[in-house]
C-alpha cells in the first residue's frame, strides 16, 4: 500500500475510536477538523519509512506509532494557534481550531488528543504487546518534560533560552521520536536512528524559521511573520537570509547521510530530499540552488 | 505504609522524571505547583483501595494507575479554570495555575501531566507489562473521547446536553477508571468494581453540586456558584436543596453497598463514608443528619 494511503487509513481508525458514538457533536467535527485534511504527515511518513527501512516486522504497531506521532502533532498545533499562545487564527489555509470551534473546544481537542495517542498505541499493539512501553516511552520524551515538545514552547516563557536546547526540544524531538518510534515498531534498534532523526528535526527546524520570514501567507496558509511578532528566537533573524539558505541545504545533506546503511535507505534518502524541497519558500527557490 | 503518604511519594517520583534537570524552570514549578499540595486525592486513594481489597499483588503498577489518575485529574483542574473554560483564579485557596504562572504556561502544564500520566504506566510497570495495555486503555477511557471527562467537558459547549451522560463522563468516570485500574493493577477482574466506582462518581457529582451552591468560598478554596455563572446544570438548582441532600445521603448507602465482598471491603466502606462527610458543606451539615 502507498504510505500516504497507509496513514491517513490509520488516522481514520484511531479517530473513529474516539468517535464510536454517543459523543458530543461539536468536539468530534473540531478532532476531525483538527486532523483532517493533513499537512505533509511529514512526521508519520518519516515513522513508517523507518519501519520499512527496518523491515516493517509489525505494521499495526508501526501503524500505531505514526498516527501517534501525528495525533501528538496536531494537538501541538491546535494548542499553538489558540489566543494566549501565537494567536493564530488561520491553519493549513483554513480558520484554525478554536476559530472554527471556540477556544474551550479547542483546548479539549488538543487535550482528546494527546489521550487519543497513547490510547492507540496501547490498543493496536496487541500482538506485540513488548512494544508497547518502549513505544510509549519514546513518544512521551518526545513531546513531553523535560526536552520534548512541550519543554520547546515552554521555554518562550523563559527570559534566558539556552537556543540550541530550545530548537532541540520544540521541533526536532518530535522528529526523533517518529524515527526510532519506527524503528522500534520494526523490532530494530532505535538508537542508530537518533542522529537522523536529529539532523532532519534541527534542519526542518531551520525551514520553518525561513518559511516564516520569507514566505507569504497565501504560501504558508498560516500567519507569516509570527517569530518577530511573538520575540522568538529565529535562524533568519539571527545569521541573516543568505546564510541560512547555505545552513539548510548543509543540513539536509548531513541528515541524508546519516540514514544508516539499510535495504530501506533509497526511499528515506528520496523523502528526505523531497522535503527539503517542498520547504524551500517558493520566493527562494532560486537562493543557494 | 500509609496510602496517603504512598501516594504522595509515587506522585514524587513520577514528577522528578519530568524535571530531570536541563528543562526550562517556570513550566516545571508550573508542574509542580499543581501537584503538591493536592486536594483530597481521593481518586488516586480509591484506585489504591480496590488494588489493596484485590491483594494489592503489583504494587508498583498499582501506585503507577493512582499516579497517572491523579495526573490527569491535576491536569483537567488547570485547563478547566483558565480563562476560556471556568476564568477561575483560585484554586484550593491559593492561585490557580494561570493566574500563578501564565495562560501559556498552564496550558502547557496542563499538556505535560496529560503525557507523563502515560508516561509513568509504561514505564512502572517494568515488572508487569501485561498490566500496560489494559491500564492505559481503561485510564485513557476515563478521560478521554468518547465518554471520558473530556467528553464530559465537552458537552458544556452543546446546546443540547443528555444530562445523566454528561455528569458520567465528565465526573464519574474517572472514579471508575481510577476504580477499575486499582483492580487491573491487583492482576483482578476490573468489571465487578465498575458499579461501585460508577455510583461513587455519582455521588460525588451532587456533592460537588451541593457544595457549588451552598458552600463558602473560604470553605471551598475556589469561586462559588461557577455553575450558575456558566450556566452549567446543577442537581441542586433542578431539585431543590433538602431533596438533594437526601439524594446524595442515598447514593453514598448504594456505593457502599456496592462495594464487592473482599478482605479489603471495610476499608473501603470507610473510605467512603468519610468522602461523604467531607464533601457535605459545614453549613448544610445538619439537613438530613
Amino acid at each position: 500500500m502507498d504510505m500516504q494511503k497507509r496513514i491517513e487509513r490509520a488516522l481514520e481508525t484511531a479517530l473513529k475510536h474516539t468517535t464510536a458514538g454517543g459523543q458530543p457533536p461539536k468536539i468530534a467535527a473540531a478532532l476531525r477538523y483538527a486532523v483532517f485534511p493533513g499537512g505533509a504527515r511529514v512526521r508519520p511518513r518519516l515513522c513508517l519509512a523507518v519501519a520499512m527501512a527496518c523491515g516493517d516486522d509489525n505494521p499495526q504497531a508501526a501503524d500505531a506509532a505514526a498516527t501517534a506521532i501525528e495525533f501528538l502533532h496536531c494537538a501541538s498545533l491546535v494548542h499553538d494557534d489558540m489566543p494566549c499562545f501565537d494567536n493564530a487564527d488561520t491553519r493549513r489555509g483554513k480558520p484554525s481550531v478554536h476559530a472554527a470551534y471556540s477556544e474551550p473546544l479547542a483546548l479539549l481537542a488538543g487535550d482528546a488528543l494527546i489521550i487519543a495517542a497513547f490510547e492507540t498505541i496501547a490498543r493496536e499493539c496487541v500482538a506485540t504487546p513488548h512494544l508497547i512501553a518502549p513505544l510509549t516511552g519514546t513518544v512521551a520524551r518526545a513531546v513531553g518534560m523535560p526536552h520534548g515538545l512541550v519543554a520547546g514552547q515552554a521555554w518562550e516563557s523563559e527570559d534566558d533560552v539556552p537556543l540550541a536546547e530550545y530548537h532541540r526540544a520544540k521541533t526536532a524531538s518530535l522528529f526523533t521520536g517518529a524515527a526510532m518510534a519506527g524503528a522500534i515498531a520494526a523490532g530494530a534498534d532505535p538508537q542508530i536512528w537518533r542522529a537522523m532523526g536529529d539532523r532532519l528535526g534541527a534542519a526542518y527546524q531551520v525551514a520553518d524559521d525561513l518559511r516564516d520570514f520569507a514566505a507569504s501567507a497565501t504560501e504558508l496558509g498560516k500567519p507569516v511573520g509570527q517569530d518577530s511578532l511573538n520575540a522568538r528566537p529565529n535562524a533568519v533573524a539571527a545569521g541573516g537570509l543568505d546564510e541560512t539558505v547555505a545552513r539548510l541545504h548543509d543540513m539536509v545533506s548531513q541528515t541524508v547521510a546519516a540514514v544508516p546503511d539499510c535495504p530501506g535507505a533509497p526511499v528515506l534518502r528520496d523523502l528526505i530530499a523531497g522535503e527539503a524541497k517542498r520547504l524551500m519558500p517558493k520566493s527562494l527557490a532560486s537562493h543557494a540552488a
